[in-house]
């Protein structure tokens, strides 16, 4: 039986990794890698950087395809579908290095946090003893870069997707809400006078961009910003917070 | 002008540091410690580890006693006034080290959840550059610990206070609740055979304590415990995760 230890690392900068993900980095005997994923957190060279950034002396890595994501079965079923089709693919990888008792993933951000790791490594046949390290999230890091607290003193907030947030409008229970997964703005399905947006792409990487103010001032400069960026660097990652105006 | 650097140290386990974490500390000619605060959070024994974890020649370290909160004057009042003082204090450590560039606070956890440090900084006078290293919540923490994820797939999720949950009962928009800074074991106010529990106290530290199952099972469980870790450690932190059963 090995261990499979996923490793949150931030947000793409390398300095987010934490003692122990570093420790976890040199510890393994195998670390996975994807390439030519679906989503911009697969690129592989920022995991690379990582790994060379806490250690001279890196373990093996093994690269992995994953595979393209049916869209033609319903959301649930898809999603269902792919994961069972991405734990093959890491058990192959696997496969090829019986030798390796402690083999570790990079996951973007905290892989507790809109990520599938935990249900893929639960599709895995044996079991692996599993072991999470926790990560800076894009949220902490957004608002790191904004210098702002989440939630109002007191107050709820809630993380929802750009999905949710268009499909259901704004959750009335709290004062504060964080948008994550969101490729198509969705704030502008808001009445935007009523609110303020702290917004961030690349959050914590030099490539970083801040937007801030009032929605209904700052909505088109994100939007052609968000265009722009993801035209130039061929991948985009935001996220932004959203507060009700005059709370 | 002076830069104030608020660091997220995570939960009291030194290896939540980040690199970028270490650095600040490494980088700062002062950092200010809290004493005799009322808060488990103040230990100032964890931020000394933490800092000789880090660096070999630690800066100078400033302590300062945190005031007490005055209770009877509202909630949102009190903790006004508190703030205040407390800026107050940090002021007048600061003004013992006229040479200081770079002064630092470590916050547990990060400093945009739950956290007033942001708050009493803009309080200061003058005011510092303000910059925010991002820290392991104990959101983070307790989810790493039980290997699970935060939210259902595409789902959102609300994070709250104990408080709040009693008062204002379970918020329906979402399946999942985490609930920070409750004293009071505040999930009994809910119909518990409803509800599954994560709960986890001191998480990601030796001290570890877990306890997960459904809630009506494990309520008395959670309670004994943790009136007994807190009674044998002098102070505790807890945090918990709960989902709606059956979903």
């Amino acid at each position: 039986m090995y261990e499979l230890t996923l490793i949150g690392i931030g947000t793409g900068n390398p300095d987010h990794v934490t003692y122990q993900g570093a420790q976890a980095i040199r510890a393994a005997d195998l670390i996975l890698i994807p390439r030519k994923g679906e989503n911009k957190a697969d690129l592989a060279g920022v995991r690379e950087d990582i790994i060379s950034h806490v250690t001279e002396t890196p373990p093996k890595i093994a690269y992995f395809d994953i595979p393209k994501r049916r869209a033609d079965d319903g959301y649930l079923r898809g999603v269902d579908e792919w994961h069972d089709a991405i734990a093959l693919c890491w058990q192959e990888a696997i496969a090829d290095y019986p030798d390796a008792q402690r083999v570790a993933l990079l996951i973007w951000g905290d892989p507790s946090l809109y990520d599938s790791s935990l249900r893929i490594a639960a599709r895995l046949d044996p079991q692996p003893r599993k072991k999470v390290i926790p990560g800076i999230t894009a949220l902490q890091a957004l608002t790191a870069s904004h210098a702002i607290p989440i939630n109002d003193i007191g107050a709820p907030y809630i993380v929802t997707t750009g999905r949710r947030l268009r499909d259901e409008g704004w959750p009335d229970v709290a004062s504060t809400v964080a948008v994550m997964l969101d490729g198509e703005c969705s704030f502008q399905s808001l009445p935007m006078a009523d609110y303020e947006i702290w917004w961030g792409a690349y959050v914590g990487m030099k490539e970083e961009i801040l937007i801030r103010g009032p929605l209904a001032d700052v909505a088109q400069d994100i939007i052609q910003t968000r265009a722009l960026a993801r035209s130039d660097h061929g991948w985009i990652m935001d996220i932004y917070l959203l507060k009700k105006r005059g709370n």
